[in-house]
């Protein structure tokens, strides 16, 4: 039998998908169909929806009927996409390769690709617009998606990744880079789920908190597997030739393995304002240990 | 003596400026200096900012302080800065020049013109959501501004344009092109100076269709112009060498000229709902008029 959390989490993934291709679908009439394919191949991947099952969680946690936050979830998840496509592009990392999948441009082209990014940036507010939730509420939730997202935020932390290429840089700096490039959006999903539930300024509060240090321990543990993975594939020492800016050479493995429990042990520390904070914990400390 | 329709439009033109420059100039601490730069860059360029007037204008023709609009306009004004930084990348139209100026890419290299577009629109929607005006017009404002500016709004209009490249346009899919393209941001600025007025379900229809109007007149007037230039600098017959889906190609002329007067003409009739429109008829006589 599947445990209660498994079902939780399938419930959330099911849901969002759904709500995802409906959103799409509803455009297969508009001549511009090449336009909803490209946008629809990279957005219907089969990510694992980290962001909208934080979302639909706080939303729950905060006594909210997480399906309000549908709207949101859908919103932080089209801006997670579009980051994907376009941080894909040649210009960019230049990657042909996505999850095992042919990267978006490699199928339809660069100029697809950029306005496939452009429009799935664009709509994420017109659908984030749409939640069933008081106006100053949605308009709330869409200063802290905006904000998050943007120069100050996840686009600025992918400026500031490049701009730190080929350097090294502080301890600060490496946080500060991925608080912006991946930490931000995380926090809009966890805070943009309390503002859905209609939650207290001391639950967003906690909820920020608490996804800045699961974004911080969600990244290390990925530049340890990165390290780990290639020194598999290449048969090399761990580290060794790791000339970024991540964790693991800022660190070492031994020092980061310590991080990431201690991070996500806080983390789930500012849960506690949530009476039913279980599955939220469960899930904190599954990301954190994962393998692969 | 300046006349006063000039003196109007210079104090919508120097107050959007300063907005903008002072929305820019507030990020200048951030490490991520050069992402504002390239933003600045285009943003600051010394457009016409056409649509920035739109939007106020409206908002005064709706009885409402103009300056009310200033968030919404430079929401506008931000969205149609990136798309012209995306529009000019070597996987669009591979442009090196704009308004006699080396492109964003040509200064800032590819990838932070893209982020730098990314950003814009992005940052677009904070500043749209800080308008000092009720919630529920914030959300109607949000909502138009990302319906106009998305897949089904000027990016599908992009896509549309793309598709139609080296095939013959029926006249329902040239409208329909440049009704997303360039008609519906400024729709969107027309409409957005309602909403900020606290304007009329009327009113805003009787925008909405005056723009519709006026975009159509002004891409008729601009491909006019086009092929006008372009015989002169080329020494050849109008028209001749023309492939593109232009308004020329589908009508001539002469049958262009008469379309944009009747256009025009139609428009401003939208304006009869505002007791005080002699400002924007006068201002939309000049923009089908003008020559260059």
């Amino acid at each position: 039998m599947e445990n209660p959390n498994e079902a939780r989490t399938r419930e959330y993934r099911d849901y969002i998908e759904q709500f995802l291709k409906e959103h799409l679908s509803a455009f297969g009439e508009e001549p511009q169909k090449q336009l909803f394919d490209a946008m629809g191949y990279s957005l219907l991947a089969g990510g694992k929806r980290l962001r909208p099952i934080f979302a639909f969680d706080f939303c729950r946690m905060a006594e909210g009927n997480w399906k309000t936050a549908a709207p949101l979830a859908a919103a932080v998840e089209m801006i997670h996409t579009y980051s994907l496509i376009h941080d894909d592009l040649p210009a960019m990392d230049n990657d042909d390769y996505r999850r095992g999948r042919l990267t978006n441009h490699k199928v339809y082209g660069e100029a697809m690709a950029i306005l496939s990014g452009d429009a799935l940036l664009t709509d994420a507010f017109s659908i984030a617009a749409q939640a069933k939730i008081p106006a100053e509420k949605t308009v709330f939730a869409l200063s802290v998606l905006s904000e998050c997202a943007g120069s100050r935020g996840m686009v600025g932390g992918q400026v500031l990744d490049i701009l730190s290429e080929e350097r090294v840089c502080s301890e600060q700096e490496v946080l500060d880079i991925q608080n912006r490039k991946t930490g931000a959006l995380i926090n809009a999903a966890c805070v943009l789920g309390v503002i859905a539930a209609g939650g207290t300024d001391e639950q967003i509060a906690a909820a920020a908190r608490f996804a800045g240090l699961i974004g911080l321990a969600f990244q290390i543990r990925d530049d340890m597997l990165d390290v780990i993975g290639t020194a598999q594939e290449m048969g090399k020492d761990v580290g060794c030739d790791d000339t970024k800016n991540t964790f693991v050479r800022l660190y070492g493995l031994k020092k980061c393995e310590e991080l990431v429990n201690s991070y996500t042990q806080k983390a789930i520390g500012f849960l506690d304002i949530f009476p039913d904070h279980a599955y939220m914990a469960s899930l904190a400390e599954s990301l954190s240990a994962r393998r692969v």
